[in-house]
């Protein structure tokens, strides 16, 4: 399991500096749009709010694989203010546990604005989003973390930012001395046993988070961090569990745009936070993060062109996080078993007759995507549907993510293999990978899970397995003779003698590199005994072959090597060089031909090999 | 682009019978489980709805492909109630548009019973969830419709299921006489001037609405209709509109399950809807829909043991709307230009030049899966990042879905490259499909859009584009001798000639089937004018020959033809027995040591191309 890297920028200034990606247009277009739009004032209640520059304008997009489209002034410093209470309702979900934060947080929409003094009926805020639920998470926090309550609060905003942020210590202070609603909410809450510190202390903290200064991009990357389960998608750091995320953008969506909330949803359908400081951001899960600061807010305290920002992307691309599509069959990229594609280790006759009985026995999935319930759902009913083969291969080299629900109905559909013995094998799947230690952790009780890394090594494994289950042997020490080599098939016994003659035995040891891609090519070989593995120069493996087959043959055609040839145990080989070659086909043109013949019949059967598993890959 | 077919069901008994996919040992197990819990009473305020059986339990859970699990008494029908509610709402949105619905019926939480005769500050229901916002739906059917009304809406119901509904006419009757809280709702909504109609004519609409008969299996269908933009994963008709569907769900989402809505989204997050029948149904988008029967309610009038199960479903899997993941890089299965990867075309030394003289002149894009947002956004990052080609491709054989906001981002990105004189080229999608209206709907205006079914077609034709801009000519009259052909390079010119001597010029026709696979193998090919293409007999297309180029040639190893040979234009083809080919060798050993030779080298070029082409489908 890898994660795929964008192709290299190749040549910038060719193209990228004159065209630009659609997505890059839109916000610019969106930014000249409402740049003139001068609705809305800066807002004034907090004295040193006042001083924004009401011109400013930035915009940042931030997309799951980590690209940040910015425009203006998205490089702007301006206090977080509410846009910090999802982070920090997370980031208490975490550390304090679920129980703790949801037995005095409630989760239903209050309908009232956002500095309502009005509790719920067990006395408790209505939601997180109010300032009422603000307050109390941060008074969660003071009282589990007690002085470097607001640090932690800090590196955790930081975290979901990808940078170290700073506070604005004038608004911090300009905050303090003015925010007598907050100081009746806080007195509330203790009344109400919610807040068990010192009201000063609590608000020390909530006033300092409200001050931390972020930028337009920052907003994005938060909110990107919110739509990507938790993960900041530019440093890839996990800053919050997929639970916190879920349950955060729950309260965003029922409360996060307090009485208008159901008609933004409705509307919108993004969801979305704002803060008097000018920012919004809005978070649509598995697709992007948008940060806008524009400090003009409307009657709601909503920044003006930010909600416009965010209707326009909703509108122009029919973004909805409940107008989501996805089709469960793309995740099965080729399907097939050993009968129709087998491994590239070329077999001896007994080998091949014993896997010609059981073609069906190893059936081979290679996967390709995120793995979600329903793309794991759909795999197990294509297995469920065939006959049941002997072991399964899922090969999971394409797949770049599993959800947490794929990831437990795969473990479940093991167990379901298992109790019908049948062998689970993964490939293309790091045991250093976070998946595998999930895989392994859900698994770990099945016995016969068995992985290797590359999907032929794999297959081969399972084809040994099916040879020794109906009586074959495969004997590595066996010698075999040039009378056995296809290569020289049908040339006369006294030809093969003179051959012979020629030959020089070679002995190597396991890992020894026979032959190198580059090279001149300047003799044959005929593998006498042990097994060798031949990859292209990019690690690709071609064949693994056994006594009894050529290698280094090519030269017949090329002087110059294309591939490398390595031991994978002790072998010897029958080395005979071209010149020795070049002179016996002069004085036997008739055997000279028949071993050219033979060498375009082993070409034929690796082109239909390839030709079967290109249609395999292209299949419709 | 197309949509894959599962693999058949070759012999079910054998795996079938005895193994089971894990979601439907999943449902089993809940079916178990909850199957003893007795709690909660059927519903008696209408008396022909207590008649119920409170043993009574199914549960249904449809996926998007179309499948369709089914666990107890999944086929008993009850009345479908409040749970008609989200599609009728769906329906008149559609059927009257959305001003028109929007204007009178809102879209906040009113945080009451579901029975509440409250209504907002604007006198008009709170939203489409709660009986007044559900009756005002009907009474705008009835006032557009009249008499048609209830039959508009049974249909419709009939389309979300897949089959006609059945009314209950003692519940209908039952509920007539006994509604008269409905009664009290439909008067005071005609008093605000809400509903038009007699109060009767709306109430018998509504009531037999909700008397319509449907099963735990319609349940999960119609659910699972509306986790799928609308289209029936079943019948795969588009039932009603993505924008309904996303405005339905946003409504479920936020007043779905009136009073309890946020803890529902908090803690359950799939949208859900539930009937005094007994029934509830919950979406999950782009993911599934599920349907569960069992009568006995609790206190809020929701089936307790479909509670339990949807809340198994969410929490077993880690479901939640808002926990979602995605990974726009495995968009693109395969990147390449010309340069790494040519058109099937055997080329002449000229073409051959000009070709490698513009490597990266055409850029390959195949693409995989659903194009979303971030899906084509990454895309079009990936091409700016290089330099700009001429011509791009783009493969959208393996694409399943375009998202409405896919679909907008890829037109801009085609004006964008139209902007900039990049020629878009697309293959894998039909004209008769709905995608290429789409497509063609948002890109009219741009001239340089082409499609081609096949990907190497349009590989071929961009290359020749190529070709003809730099000076080439491909001249497909021009005549050819045997001395061009690449198999015979390196005989001597008397040998040449005898070969001439035993060679028919054979005259084709554009169409003409030359070769067919499975036949017997007579005789070798040398094309002398014109176009042949190869094909093997599942349609793959293997190459495209000009003259100068053998075809047939196989027949040199193996006695049946494995491929079909069809002229493209009107051809000449040398042809030569394989009888009079072997006495030529036996005469001229050499020469056919040499052929042989030149056989090998080609079938090794062939090789080296799939070997590179499977190479790029296995990137890592």
């Amino acid at each position: 399991m890898t994660t795929r890297h964008p192709r290299p920028i190749q040549n910038p200034q060719n193209w990228a500096s004159a065209a630009m990606p659609p997505l890059q247009r839109f916000l610019s277009g969106c930014h000249a749009d409402f740049w003139s739009d001068h609705d809305g004032a800066v807002a004034n209640y907090i004295p040193e709010l006042g001083k924004a520059d009401p011109a400013h304008f930035g915009i940042s997009l931030a997309t799951l694989d980590g690209h940040v489209y910015e425009v203006g002034d998205s490089r702007v410093p301006f206090t977080i203010q509410s846009m910090s209470k999802p982070f920090v309702f997370a980031l208490a979900l975490d550390i304090l546990g679920s129980d703790a934060v949801e037995r005095v947080i409630g989760v239903e929409p209050s309908g009232d604005p956002f500095n309502s003094i009005r509790l719920n009926a067990d006395n408790h805020p209505f939601n997180a989003m109010v300032n009422a639920g603000a307050i109390t998470c941060s008074g969660l926090l003071r009282q589990a973390r007690q002085a470097d309550a607001f640090d932690t609060i800090r590196d955790a905003l930081g975290r979901f930012a990808g940078r170290k942020l700073d506070v604005d210590d004038a608004v911090f202070a300009s905050e303090s001395t003015t925010g007598d609603r907050n100081r009746a909410i806080a007195y509330l809450l203790r009344t109400s046993d919610v807040i068990k510190d010192s009201v000063d202390d609590v608000l020390a903290v909530y006033f300092r988070q409200c001050a931390v200064l972020i930028t337009a991009r920052d907003c994005a990357i938060m909110a990107a961090t919110l739509a990507n389960r938790g993960v900041n998608p530019v440093t890839g750091e996990q800053v919050v569990t997929p639970y916190a995320v879920s349950r955060t953008l729950s309260v965003m969506t029922s409360s996060g745009m307090y009485d208008f909330a159901g008609e933004w949803i409705y509307r919108v359908g993004i969801p979305a936070k704002s803060g008097v400081g000018g920012g919004i951001l809005a978070s649509l899960p598995a697709r992007l993060g948008l940060g806008s600061y524009s400090p003009r807010l409307d009657g709601h305290g909503n920044s003006v062109r930010g909600i416009k920002v965010c209707e326009a992307l909703s509108a122009h691309y029919g973004l909805h996080m409940l107008n989501r599509s996805d089709d469960a069959r793309t995740t099965i990229i080729a399907d097939y078993d050993i009968g129709a594609n087998p491994s590239r280790r070329s077999r001896r006759a007994q080998e091949r007759d014993i896997l010609a009985a059981y073609p069906d026995a190893v059936r081979v999935l290679e996967l390709v995507g995120t793995l979600s319930l329903s793309n794991v759902d759909y795999v197990s009913r294509q297995l469920a549907a065939s006959a049941r083969p002997q072991f399964v291969i899922f090969d999971l080299h394409r797949v770049t993510a599993m959800t947490q629900a794929g990831l437990r109905l795969l473990a479940e559909l093991f167990h379901e293999l298992a109790d019908f013995h049948v062998t689970v094998v993964l490939s293309g799947i790091r045991r250093t990978s976070p998946e595998w230690q999930e895989i392994t952790a859900r698994t770990g009780d099945i016995r016969n899970v068995r992985d290797f890394y590359l999907l032929d090594t794999a297959i081969e494994w399972a084809e040994d397995q099916i040879v020794y289950r109906y009586g074959g042997a495969i004997d590595f020490l066996e010698t075999t003779e040039l009378a056995e080599q296809p290569l020289l098939a049908g040339i006369s016994e006294e030809e093969r003698h003179e051959l012979a003659a020629l030959a020089i035995i070679r002995h190597y040891q396991q890992s020894d590199r026979i032959l190198s891609s580059g090279e001149p090519a300047h003799s044959l070989f005929f593998l006498r005994s042990g097994v060798v593995h031949v990859t292209l120069p990019d690690g690709i493996r071609l064949a693994t072959l056994t006594a009894g087959q050529c290698f280094g043959e090519m030269a017949l055609l090329d002087p110059v090597r294309s591939a490398d040839v390595t031991a994978d145990f002790s072998a010897t080989a029958f080395e005979i060089t071209l010149s020795d070659f070049e002179r016996f086909r002069a004085r036997h043109p008739k055997a000279g031909e028949r071993v050219m013949r033979n060498l375009a019949q082993l070409l034929a059967e690796r082109l239909t090999i390839a030709n079967a598993r290109l249609n395999l890959l292209a299949a419709d």
